[in-house]
């Protein structure tokens, strides 16, 4: 019984091209998002958009992919998410984080958050801050997303707003007990945290007494 | 000195038009990203997409607001979001939620999450049900954000996968002790609740001794 989630495996060739064309097309439709929010343009001109986009949409949808999975990169082994609203190349509602893992099992992240992730004037909505807390522990409590692992309880304590701009996203793995893991992370600017996060992990019945 | 947030109070007549106009072209670009996730078009048309998504964001831009706050409607006093992620009229990454307050205070919503808010295959991604659940538990913890409230804590508990499709989540106001809010809310499908929350939320300093 395979004990973890199903992968479709591509090259590192796939993949650059995939970052090139693909990557490009998700920043052209995050810069979009940003642009729906902001414009003041008359009703004849949004309506002409709407058509405009309607049509690219027909176009993109002339031929789909059968799967979304999870793609695998054939030379590093690791995951490479399609959809996911944290990280995935293809999608547009992620900022995208693009995670970097240290020896010693810590993650971190830097990116910006603008905009379409506003809640309170000027700062980073709370669920947004959640969003990247929890998928960065996530993604350190499984070793890179290499392990079955699912989110138990998260907790996050804010401890001041998050100004909307550059960020800075870290996490670590604070101890192991049985099916059990514990972590620990952080969400904050240039001038120190602004959220804490500590969440515990488990691993999934299915997946126990495999490894 | 002012306790609330900015607000520019628009008509009904206004709100109207905007969700006419602008609420549809949101629906076509959240149509995009979902389409930019599973399509499979060649290299040439996905370029060509580009530049088509590139050129409504040059024309979108070529008029835009000079501020983003939040609107009040002229009738009801209630606030309109405008770019939040979580319920943004004009913000394509929100699902969006419509949220419902019910006399005695408490607040639900019924939507979809589809593909976009994909974590694990099939499910979704543990940071949306906590960026879903921070929203409305901060909306019914301050009124329907008529109040201003920020989240000290909040504390997610997954109970089991949360399948993509039509959800529904709850929140009401379990008790107030002086400046903090304590609230509770779910997350769930038609078998049941997939996700607890409960989460404190705090009146800043310079909104204290002023109602």
């Amino acid at each position: 019984m395979s004990t973890d989630f199903p992968f479709d495996v591509i090259t590192a060739e796939e993949y650059e091209r995939q970052q090139r064309v693909h990557g490009g097309l998700t920043d052209a439709i995050r810069e979009l998002i940003d642009a729906g929010i902001r414009t003041d343009v008359d009703d004849a001109t949004a309506l002409e958009a709407k058509a405009a986009v309607e049509a690219v949409t027909a176009r993109l949808r002339s031929a789909q992919r059968t799967t979304t999975s999870t793609l695998r990169h054939a030379g590093t082994g690791l995951p490479l998410a399609w959809a996911n609203p944290a990280v995935g190349l293809r999608n547009a509602i992620a900022p995208p984080m693009v995670i970097h893992h240290e020896d010693g099992g810590r993650c971190w992240a830097e990116f910006d958050l603008g905009l379409p992730y506003e809640g309170p004037p000027g700062l980073v909505h709370g669920g947004i801050c959640a969003l990247v807390l929890d998928h960065l522990l996530g993604e350190v409590a499984s070793d890179g997303l290499t392990k079955p692992l699912f989110t138990c309880t998260i907790t996050l304590r804010y401890l001041r707003g998050t100004p909307l701009g550059p960020v800075r996203a870290e996490a670590f793995v604070e101890r192991s007990e049985g099916v059990k893991t514990f972590a620990r992370g952080f969400l904050g600017d240039a001038d120190g945290w602004t959220v804490e996060a500590s969440g515990v992990f488990i691993r999934p019945a299915w997946a126990r007494g495999t490894e």
